[in-house]
C-alpha cells in the first residue's frame, strides 16, 4: 500500500491517487501514517473527501492528531471540526496540549461550544464521556414516512441511525424504534405503535464499564443516554462500547501483573514511565516478602541442623503462588463477567476447598514419589512433612485466592488488585511459617 | 421480577402475565429462568410470542435449553426450531446429548438440515462456525426502491438487515451497501452507483479471533464470509463477534494463570472438572521448581555457614517472577492487540532492558537502606551480594519475559502460555543460582 501511494505522489498523478485512497478502507489509514512522513501524510489528507477524512482523523493516534493539526490552515482545520462527531471532539480536545486546544476551539462553531463544554465536564470513566449528543429523535404522532423523512434529513453515521428515539415535547424518553422496524411498517402508520415502550437507559454518570457491559447483554447498536429527570442527553453508540471494552480489559491485565495501567500503548509509553508504573508494586511486594525471609530466619537452627529442608522451599513457594493466582483469577474474572456474586462467597469457597484437597493431594503423591526416587525410603519423614505441607498450602493459598479478591470487592476496591503478585507473597510466608513448624514438630528439631 | 410473575401465575391472570412479560427484555430472561423452577418457565415460554420466544431460547445456557426442550411437545419443538436463526441451530445441536439432537434434526426443516450440516461440518473455531447463512443478497442493477423491497419481504434481525451485499449472478461478492446510504438516495437509483465495491471479506476458515478483531478494527456491523471461489455464503454479526472476542479473552486469563481454558461458567464446572484443569500445569511447574531446589542444595555449605543467605531467597524469587510477569503480560497482551509484532523484538527487548536497570537499581537501593537498618553497616557486604542479584535477576526476568512469549509466537504457539507462573519458574532458577554464585565470590565461601 505505502510503495504505491508514494509511487503515485511521485508521479503527481493525484487524480490516481484520488482513485486509489477512495478504496482503502478508513480504518487501514493510521496504520499506514505511521510509516508515511508529515509532507505525505498532508497530501493525502488533503485529498480525501472531508467525511472520510474527518472519520479517519478521529481514529488516528494523538500524536499523530497533533502533528497534523500543526500543518493544517485554520480553514482546514475547520472543515475536519466540523466534520467530527461530538465524542470525538471531546476525545481530541482531552489529548491535546493547550495551545492546539486553543486553536480547536477557536475554529468550532460558537453553538457547538456549549455542547462540548457540557461534555467535557463529565466526571472520567461515566457514560456522559463516550456518549455523543447526535442522535435521531421522533415525535409519537409522526408517521412512518415523517420518521423516514427526518432520519434522511439529519444522516448521521451507521450507529447513530438505526436506533431512533421517541421523546414528548420536554424531552422525555417515551419509546425507541429500530429503523427495521420502520422499513417493515406501513408508511402511514404512527411512530408510536410501532415503537417499544419498554426503554432501557442509561445515566450520564454511570461507570462507563458497565455501560460496555451491557451492551454485551442486550445486542444494542446504541443506547440512550437521560439526565436526573430522564430526559434524553446523547446516546452512547456500539463502537465506543467495544473501544470500552477492550480498555477495561487491557487494564485488568496489567492491574493483575502489578503494573499500574496506563493509556498509552507499549511503544508510546517512554522508559521512564514504564519503570514508574512498576516500581510501585515491585516495592511493596518486595518489602512483603521480607516477612517470609524474617520466618526463615527464626528457623535457622533447623535448617542447618537438617540443610536438606531449605530444597523445598521454592516448590513450596511456587505451587502456592502459582494455586492462589489460579484461584483469584477465576474468581475476579467471574465478578467481572457477573457469574459470581458477593452472596456466592461460601459457594465458592466450599468449591475452592474441596478441588485444593484434591489437586494438593494429588502433588502430595507425585512429590512423595518423587522424593522415594531421588533419596530412597529412609526420607519418609521428609516426605511426609513436604506432603502434608504441600496440601495445606493448596488449601490455604486457594482460600486467599477466593477470599482477598471477594474481600475487595466488599470494600468498594476493584477486585484485580487481589490478583497473583500479591497472594503469591501471602501465601509465601504462611507456606514457610507451616513448613518449617511442621518441619520442627516431626523431625523433634 | 421473580416475585411479580409468581404471583401472576397463582392467580392464574395470564393476560397480565402477558402484557407484563412484554416489558421485560430478551437478554434479562436468562437470568430470571434460573430463578424459576420448570413448570413455571414452560408456562412463561408458552405464553410468550414466537419470536421473542426463539430470542430468549438462543440465549438460555444449554443445560436449561435441555430442560425446556425434554417439556416442550414436538410441535413446540418445531416452532421454536423454524424461529431460531441457523448460527443458533447449529450452536444447540453442537451441546446437546444426541436424544436431544435426534428430536432436533427430526424436527428440522428438511431443506434447512442440509445447511446446519454443512455449518456444522467447519472446523471449531473458524468463521465457519459463527456465521449465519441468513442475509440480505441484492442485484447490482436493482433500484434503490426494490432493494427496499427485498428487504422488507426478507426482514431477518437487526444486525443481519443493516448490512446488504451485491452477488452477481454466480454469487461473487462485488459489493456492499448499507440500509443508511439505501435511505438517503433516490428511490430509482441504481444499487451498483450506491454500493461500495472495496469489500472486506472473510474466509469460512478464518480464525474467529482474527474475525473478532476486524469488527474491532472496521466497525462493522456485519462481515461477509466467502469461500475459495469469492461466492458469498454467510455473514458473522457483530454480536456473534463480541461473544467470540470475550470468550477469547478468557481462554487468555486463564490460560496466562495456568489454568486449561474451559468453556463452561465456574458454577456448572465440576469440581473434579476444575481440579482436573489446575493439575497439569501445576505438576509441570513443581517438577520444574525441583531444579531450584537442587540448586539450593548444591551451595548448602554455603548457607550452613552463613545462614542469613537463605533468608533473602524469598525476596529475590518474589521479585523475579514479578518482574517477569510484568513484562510478559505487557508483551502477551501487545501481540493480542497487534501493537507488538514479532520484527520489534529487539526494540522490546532493548526496552526492557533500560527499564529493568532503572527498575532494579531503584529496588538495590531500597533493599540497602533497609539492610542497613536492619542489621547496620557491618553487613555492607550482604548488602552488596543481595543488591547485584537484584539488579541482575530484574534485567533477566524482564529479557525472560520478553523472549519467552516472543519464541513462543514464533514457533506458532500461543504466546498466553508463557506467562508469570512459567516465567516465575524459570526466573527463580537463575536467581537463585545468581545469588549463591555472588555471595561464593564475595564472601570467598
Amino acid at each position: 500500500m505505502r510503495e504505491e501511494i508514494l509511487k503515485l505522489i511521485e508521479e503527481q498523478k493525484l487524480n490516481d491517487l484520488r482513485k486509489y485512497l477512495e478504496s482503502i478502507n478508513s480504518a487501514d489509514f493510521p496504520s499506514l501514517f505511521e510509516e508515511l512522513e508529515e509532507d505525505k501524510i498532508l497530501i493525502i489528507y488533503r485529498i480525501l473527501p472531508k467525511e472520510k477524512a474527518a472519520d479517519i482523523f478521529a481514529e488516528l493516534e494523538p500524536d499523530v492528531q497533533e502533528k497534523l493539526i500543526n500543518c493544517l490552515t485554520d480553514k482546514e482545520l475547520k472543515s475536519v471540526i466540523d466534520e467530527l462527531f461530538f465524542d470525538d471532539e471531546v476525545d481530541l480536545i482531552e489529548e491535546m496540549p493547550s495551545n492546539v486546544v486553543k486553536r480547536i476551539l477557536k475554529n468550532v462553531k460558537p453553538e457547538d461550544r456549549k455542547v462540548i463544554n457540557e461534555l467535557l465536564a463529565y466526571p472520567e470513566d461515566t457514560a456522559g464521556t463516550i456518549m455523543t449528543t447526535e442522535f435521531i429523535d421522533l415525535k409519537e404522532n409522526m408517521t412512518v414516512e415523517d420518521a423516514f423523512k427526518k432520519i434522511r434529513k439529519i444522516g448521521l453515521d451507521k450507529e447513530t441511525v438505526y436506533t431512533c428515539y421517541v421523546l414528548t415535547i420536554d424531552r422525555k424518553i417515551i419509546g425507541v424504534v429500530d429503523v427495521k422496524d420502520l422499513l417493515v411498517a406501513e408508511p402511514t402508520a404512527l411512530v408510536k405503535d410501532i415503537m417499544n415502550p419498554n426503554v432501557i437507559t442509561i445515566s450520564t454518570l454511570d461507570d462507563q464499564e458497565e455501560v460496555a457491559k451491557m451492551f454485551d447483554k442486550y445486542n444494542f447498536l446504541a443506547m440512550p443516554v437521560v439526565d436526573k429527570e430522564q430526559r434524553l442527553v446523547g446516546i452512547v453508540t456500539i463502537d465506543d462500547a467495544i473501544d470500552v471494552l477492550q480498555e477495561e480489559i487491557q487494564e485488568d491485565f496489567e492491574k493483575m501483573a502489578a503494573v499500574i495501567p496506563n493509556d498509552e500503548s507499549y511503544f508510546k509509553t517512554s522508559v521512564f514511565k514504564h519503570a514508574r508504573n512498576r516500581i510501585v508494586w515491585l516495592i511493596l511486594l518486595m518489602l512483603t516478602s521480607i516477612i517470609t525471609g524474617g520466618i526463615l530466619n527464626n528457623y535457622e537452627s533447623a535448617f542447618v541442623s537438617l540443610p536438606i529442608l531449605v530444597s523445598f522451599v521454592p516448590l513450596l513457594m511456587d505451587t502456592g503462588g502459582n494455586c492462589g493466582s489460579q484461584t483469584s483469577t477465576l474468581v475476579i474474572r467471574g465478578f467481572s463477567q457477573d457469574e459470581i456474586r458477593l452472596k456466592d462467597f461460601f459457594k465458592v469457597w466450599w468449591k475452592e476447598i474441596r478441588v485444593a484437597l484434591l489437586v494438593g493431594t494429588c502433588l502430595a503423591i507425585v512429590n512423595t514419589l518423587r522424593i522415594f526416587i531421588q533419596y530412597g525410603f529412609d526420607q519418609s519423614k521428609l516426605a511426609l512433612v513436604v506432603g502434608l505441607t504441600l496440601i495445606l498450602v493448596v488449601v490455604l493459598a486457594k482460600s486467599l485466592g477466593c477470599i482477598l479478591p471477594m474481600l475487595a470487592k466488599r470494600l468498594k476496591l476493584d477486585p484485580a488488585i487481589m490478583a497473583s503478585p500479591l497472594i503469591t507473597t501471602v501465601v509465601d510466608t504462611c507456606s514457610v511459617l507451616v513448613y518449617f513448624q511442621l518441619a520442627v514438630l516431626i523431625f523433634g528439631l
